[in-house]
């Protein structure tokens, strides 16, 4: 059970630490990778030895973080800081070793499992990228532009761009605040939600073929199949933020997307607007989540699939 | 000419003012809308007659702009204010009887053409919501939901939810300074940018289609042809935003919609990244425009057409 602790402890603790090892979370994203890159550089202003380490390949996109960063410092670990890891099993595989020994977590998810000596967790806040500004203002470090970017993409990322209902005024000042130090938003925008690979554009086309429409159009439901997957050639990457895109169509309460398993089941995720609740609709299904966000496992074959969906759909929505 | 003037001298301007009538523009977006129903709100919490009026239909998206106002207030309009209106021009047919005739304009384009007797122009402003917002602060009106809901639009729409490189931290603190007044931003961003028609969903499916790729994949052609928008039965609002997507793909520098026209000839616009000059390209077949963003007309039939486009851009980036 970790000992929480505030932004100006937590502060203190890594003045008096060295050879600071930041481990992220395995499949990274912005906010892991910003918040680790941020207080990286950060320890390094300080003449601290530091290196941030992530059990999974960082995807190119986020190499902006640390380019100008030359290689990675090469130390024995002294101090572990986990950013963004809200259970120590999401430090992946070749992080697995340190589970047990984290000193510092650094977090905004109020699911942490409070596996680390001690942790800053403040569930309020957007982005952990957040908490780490916070951190480094404590330390006294003067941020500049590669930490200002680093903290940008945080925010911007964990918001969907300052989309999202998690989007807070404070989230939206301090990415305000890192505009003002010179970053290029608009590069990172563009990198973060705007490029697709060819693979990607392949897929989605694909899956909006497969696009069918039930319940007097209310609920619309996207296949994606092996198939698809092999033919577009596209990569676990691509098939991010697939899930979103049949409850984007006007008109549709509850967008379903079925993805097809190795052993022949689906794997669906489902979406809905304020007028059905998704977690209603997948506890029909043995599954569970969020109001707007829910997720469970059908059997195949597909036909079957789509039937007993649309019929656990029906009977919450009418 | 129009007489340039400050913010306090038009919130002076509207004070003595009384049934005025709010101008916006023709093909009405996010922040000539935003602009109007904020000011027209703000009037009505003084006493005062105003109503908005636009050439166009609004498009239901914004509805949630004027819903809780009631009908339109009748009167004879005594005082013409025109909000992010460039040009007398883009008032549009059903309004263009008032092109002479504007008292105040507020506007944020630099290419303003200075038609109203009185102006209050900011070119650095993100969005002429933000210029309305300070109007409304010198009236002396209190901002409540309602009025925010509209600033927050304007921002939001023009900077492409705070994506692109207009957005400015003031642009940014005035959208947080909106959500502290307690509007619904996720729902005001999912109708705003998430939310498309199914004629729109099979519009952008046949032209990923069509997509073609050129110089080693470095260009990227789109084509939208009439026989696309009549199956998809796409209407001119479903046309809008798809000139952004074929440069979204990786690796691709110079992005190409080429749309049919009536008369056979193709509407061609070119997005570029940083790598290209999307306005050398389009001078080259007789347009121009912006470095990342220009368009041009090329003559039919396509596949001549193509190979046209395909040479400029190989003249440009070669």
């Amino acid at each position: 059970m970790s000992k929480l602790i505030t932004v100006a402890q937590a502060a203190k603790e890594l003045k008096k630490a060295d050879n600071i090892l930041i481990l992220t979370h395995a499949y990274p994203d912005g906010d892991t990778l910003g918040s680790g890159y941020a207080l990286c550089r950060a320890l390094h202003k300080m003449g601290k030895s530091a290196r941030v380490e992530c059990s999974d390949i960082i995807p190119d996109k986020y190499r902006f973080m640390f380019e100008d960063m030359g290689p990675a410092e090469d130390f024995e670990p002294e101090y572990l800081c986990a950013v963004d890891v809200a259970d120590s099993l999401l430090l992946g595989d070749k992080l697995k070793t340190y589970a047990e020994s984290v000193d510092l977590c650094i977090d905004h998810h109020g699911s942490n499992t409070r596996y680390a000596k001690k942790l800053v967790l403040i569930p309020e806040y957007s982005a952990a990228a957040m908490i780490i500004a916070e951190i480094i203002n404590a330390l006294g470090v003067k941020i500049d532009s590669g930490i200002a970017a680093c903290i940008y993409t945080g925010i911007a990322t964990d918001t969907g761009c300052f989309k999202y209902s998690n989007t807070t005024s404070y989230a939206m000042r301090m990415a305000a605040d890192m505009l003002d130090y010179g970053i290029n938003s608009e590069m990172i925008n563009r990198t973060m939600f705007d490029i697709k690979s060819r693979a990607r554009i392949e897929l989605e086309r694909m899956a909006l073929e497969s696009m069918r429409f039930f319940l007097n159009d209310r609920c619309a439901i996207m296949l994606i199949t092996h198939e698809m997957i092999e033919k577009s050639g596209a990569g676990e990457e691509d098939l991010e933020g697939l899930a979103p895109i049949p409850r984007q169509i006007e008109g549709v309460h509850v967008g379903v997307t079925m993805r097809e398993r190795q052993d022949g089941t689906y794997k669906v995720s489902i979406r809905t607007d304020n007028r059905a609740d998704a977690s209603s609709i997948c506890s029909i299904l043995g599954g569970g989540g969020h109001v707007r966000a829910a997720g469970c496992t059908v059997g195949g074959p597909a036909e079957r699939a789509v039937k007993t969906i649309v019929e656990a759909v029906r009977s919450v929505i009418d």
